[in-house]
């Protein structure tokens, strides 16, 4: 696909190295963008230039932020001796977005991952250990994603942490709310049964 | 999906003004993009700035070009006599990649269609009927997309160039290479049955 305008073809390789995102999609983009106003351009440039000065993370808990420390963290209402362990900030919008949790987080950036070469030096892991060690915490909810990944990176962090006389809990894990029994999968189903519990009317307090 | 940061959020707006991309996944491009290199953002935002200055459409067919002629119409092997009238530039792209042409096109811009508020002045007809009057072509060859809009469109061109003495063809309709017959919907199969052809062995030229 040979592109008529360096320009263009400039902005379509920018577009292009965004996951997701192949040469053909790039160039819908751009060609979309062509057709725009001068001043919606600019605003796009200028907002896109900017995310590396004026975006910084949270000294706290390593959330996305505008300033030093973010919106939650800031928020005195919430329960600060409780800390849940995300892996990345769209974690905490989707608990966020669920209205069952008021305390605080901390992002991990990331899971271990042999892998992809990502070892615990790569985490913002000694943060979260001194913030326990500084008795900022009572419980740490390890709240990282059901993959290997996550569970190798759980049992990781529970080893770190099992000596700073805190509760560890994690997510429960079970039968998604919504769904038939006969697609869960063994494993899942097999746990929700072991790990049952008392039956409850109202479980989702809003 | 509340985002703790209003830059993130502006720039995720953006992006989200995209064709096909939602607010998920813009969010997902930009928390890829904060973890890449100042530079890189830089060039990035560079490049998107500058689409509004430094690209422009070639004057003679409006294809996208750094110059005021783009290359393919300053190519003097090409025959210039011969123009082939496209919907927008990846059409050209699609053409060029089959090696098999060697006019010049004449970009359209888009397609009439009344449901979109499109009309036959919205598009970049009247500078195809002075190159067509100018005595520059010989044949013209609609080639917009086989869907009503494009049929409308190709009828209006047809009604205009009518009488200006050119060969006017359009593209032929048919089974596609690499289709099975009982998979062709009956409307294409049974135009390729109407406008069978001779028989020949090296039908495209390499």
């Amino acid at each position: 696909m040979n592109i008529p305008s360096k320009h263009v073809e400039d902005l379509v390789e920018h577009f292009a190295s965004l996951p997701g995102i192949g040469r053909k999609t790039a160039l819908r983009l751009v060609l979309n963008l062509l057709k725009r106003k001068e001043e919606e351009i600019e605003s796009f440039s200028k907002s896109l230039g900017g995310i590396k000065t004026k975006i910084c993370s949270c000294k706290k808990c390593g959330n996305l932020s505008d300033a030093e420390v973010c919106s939650i963290c800031a928020q005195h209402s919430r329960n600060h001796k409780l800390i849940c362990v995300v892996e990345d900030i769209r974690d905490i919008m989707a608990i966020e977005n669920t209205q069952q949790y008021f305390g605080v987080y901390h992002v991990l950036g990331g899971v271990i991952s042999p892998i992809e070469g990502i070892g615990p030096n790569d985490l913002n892991i000694i943060p979260l250990l001194e913030r326990v060690n500084a008795g900022e915490a009572e419980e740490v909810i390890l709240a990282l994603n059901a993959t290997m990944e996550g569970d190798t990176t759980n049992f990781y962090l529970y080893r770190k942490l099992i000596d700073s006389n805190i509760t560890i809990t994690t997510l429960s894990r079970g039968v998604s709310v919504g769904t038939e029994l006969h697609y869960t999968d063994e494993l899942t189903l097999g746990r929700s049964i072991v790990n049952r519990t008392l039956f409850d009317m109202a479980p989702v307090k809003r």
